[in-house]
Formats: C-alpha cells, structure tokens, sequence
C-alpha cells in the first residue's frame, strides 16, 4: 500500500544511547517523501514543495542491529496547496513499527516562500496517489 | 519566559536549498530540553526520559546568515511519567519565529523501554517549572 | 579487489553548495571499514578498534543525482596493534572516484584508551586480508 | 596564535559509544574555517574556496562533558591557488589536544570546478596572515 522507501542505517545514525537519534527520524522520512514525489511529479514542482508541519510518533528505539528500515508512506490529504502524507518507520530485522508521522508539504512559489496552488497536473497525479491509497487502505 | 538555549548554525547543518535541513531543527530543540532537563533533575532521571512524541511547525527557513538561533522552552504538562514542552525556535538575528514545537518525554525504566512514573522529587521539580511557566505565561 | 560498501546518497548529506558535505565522506569510510572489519573479526575486537588517523583527498563533489557510491577497501599495512586501510569512494552513477582515503584503525584495551597488540587469531585475519589485496592488486 | 573559534558540542555529534564521532571532527575544523576565511576574505573568494585534502590525527575522545571546543587554526602555506592551514581541536573543559588536522583548500573558478589562481587582494591578505602566523610561532 502506497510507497515504501527502504533506508540503510549508519553508525553515525546512532546516538550516545546507542539509538537512532530522533531527529534522523526526520532525515529517514525526508528520503522516503522525495522518492516518492520525485518519481510522481516533475522536479520543478517537488524543488517548490516545503515541508510546513510534521509530528512524529516514537514508538520504539532502533538500534544498528535492525540495520535496515521500510519507510512507508500514503497520501491522507491533497488539498489547493498541501499535501499531507502517513509515514510509517518499521525495522526490516524485527516488522516492529518504529514510529508514525504525519507530515504536510506545501506547494510554494519558487522563491520557496508563500504557498501557491498545484498546477493542474500535480494536482491530478496527487489526487490519483490519494484514491488509489484509500482504495487499498479499505 | 521559561529556558532559552542559544545554539550556533553550523554550515553542516543547511542542506541543498541553502536552508537548515528540517531534521536539525530536532536537534535544536534536543539541545534545548536536554540543558533544561540536566540543569532541574539529576543525571539518572534526565537519562530514563525518552522523547516519545514531538510536532513541529516551520513557520521561516534559517540560513547560514541567522547565525544564531534562541530555542526557548517552556513546560505545559506535567503527568504521572510524562512532560510536555512547547520550544520555539528563534532566529537571534531577526527575532523572527522559525518553528513552533511541541514534545512529549516520559520517564522510563533503566533499559528505557516502559515508562515509569516521576520519582517524587523530579515530579515536584518538575510541576514547579510548570506552575512558574504558567504565571509567566499569564 | 578488497571490499566494497555500498551506500546510498541522502538529501541530508548535502550542504548548501549542494555537494555532499567533506563530513560526509568521513561516515561513508566508516560505514565501509565497519561493514569490512564485523565481517571478518569478532564483534568484541571491533568494538576495540579505534581510528586514529585518517587522509581524504577530494578529487570531485558528490551530488544528489549520483545517488549511490561504492567504497571500496583494501587492507595495505598490518602491525602489532594498528591495521591500514586505503579507500576510494567512486559515485556508482559515473564511475568517477570522488575520494580516496588513507586510514589507521588502532586496537585498544576494552575502555578504547591504550593500544594493544591484537589478539593472535585477528591479526592472522587481517594479514590473511593484506595477503590477499596484495595478491589482487598486482 | 592564529584563529580560534569555540565550538559547542551538541548531543547529536556523539555516536553510539558516546564519543564524538570521527565525521563530526570536519564538522568542526569546517566552522573555524568558514569563520576564518569569511572574516579575512571576501564572500565571492570564499566562496570559490573548495577543500581538496585533510588529514586529521585523533588524539583523544571527546565527549559529551567537554561541552564545548576550541578550534585553533593557522596558516602553513599559500601557494598560487592553495592555502594550507594547520588547525587543533581541543577540549575547552581539559584544555587537551582531541585531534590535530591539515587541510588544504583550493581557489576555482565560479563553477568550483577547476583550479584558479587568487587574485591579487585575497592572496595578499592569505600571505600577511602567514607571515604573522610564522611570526607568532616563533
């Protein structure tokens, strides 16, 4: 269901409680979000597209030996501007859900400052992304 | 108002739009919470809080010419093992809010895996913080 | 010839420039003799093996469209207590070596402070391992 | 003698055996640099500036109780188009020496692509700087 992202951890991930730090959550989530909007819409849209909101769920602490996360995500929300996607960060090692976000991006002008509506066809492609992840989420 | 933990940009922390990388802003706000917490509560017990929950709002990007910025941090709850904070994160130069943030630490056993409610002392120390925020915040 | 790491380039690795951060290269290395030494050692005489030098020469940037890299790794000096590492990482996308690397790993005693010989069987594996990059680098 | 720039060290640079990590060491030496050649320099130089090789020695772990570094910088060399700079990290808490580096940067063109020799002001100001950093070695 929707798009899933495989991440390598690195050492350089871990902190000095020997677990992924919280904030490269963030940087596990950004990957998967640019793939998959990378491989939907044109690279002028996603290079206008900024990251307004996120709120994160931690679930469990990953450590070097899970080695690998899926980082799954589906569109919830497509509205004249933002977009709003579920991000899920699940060991690969374990199945264990590692923590769940919710993220917004906004389409922005390309000086990346106020938003601006979709153009129609990333506005299509969204909302084709949304009803096909509704459709399998039933 | 509450803490205020003033943290230098690094270079490192832009990313390839010239802005601070949205995963660093967690990094800010861990610097700031983590001096709160290690100037009110002892070692021991600032080590059994894991961050549990964090949402952020990126109101402005940061650049390398904000130099600094002023992450403040006041707390809004104070439960049996758990403790919410509001941070703010504000660029020295231009007084400008950067993001808003909101995040959830609770007090867990040593292998900091089930939570565990407050010891009394920190939990005094900690509805003290949370009573004077309050009044400030009047 | 040796061995080969790969690793996928992040958005997080670039810098404002938009190249991957000379930091950066430093974790790419790691992942890379990390991966080499917990294939061929015990995991305890990795955890007491220590960098204690390395040398990068840059010869080209990274970008986001390189996407991967591999790092290859050959062992090119084994002593008593320190074991030398030569690495080049080449973008996977061109073929074009990005850097090459010259690093001493030091053993230590088990609090990472003082050298220590290695152990007979893993100084007999890594002579086996310079043995062989010799051998293939003819 | 020579720059120095202090450096606070954050949570985050620490790795899973709480020390903080090799990478995290060019973070460093990378902000006394910065700090350094925009001070003497123009912006337009620096920012022709790329960083062509470092070594770096690791003397001594730094972690989270250092707190903050001091990063000393001087010149070695100015060449045509490189400036060499030997720089040290040291712990501002101990006072001792954590890691001492070489680093050579090149002048390019605008696309920091090929080497270019400095303009006349910049290499002036590169060669006083030299001279007072041999001056105060002595």
């Amino acid at each position: 269901m929707g798009y899933t992202k495989r991440v390598e951890i690195r050492w350089r991930d871990l902190d000095g409680f020997g677990h992924v730090n919280n904030a490269v959550f963030l940087t596990y989530l950004e990957e998967a979000r640019d793939e998959f909007y990378t491989g939907l819409l044109s690279h002028d849209t996603v290079n206008q597209m900024v990251l307004r909101h996120t709120s994160v769920d931690f679930r469990r602490s990953l450590v070097q030996s899970d080695d690998l996360v899926d980082v799954g995500l589906v569109v919830i929300q497509v509205g004249t501007s933002s977009v709003v996607t579920r991000e899920t960060i699940t060991s690969s090692a374990t199945g264990e859900v590692a923590a769940v976000a919710e993220s917004v991006m906004v389409h922005c002008d390309q000086a990346r400052e106020r938003s601006q509506p979709f153009p129609d066809e990333p506005r299509r492609l969204l909302e084709a992304a949304l009803e096909q992840d509704a459709k399998e989420g039933d």
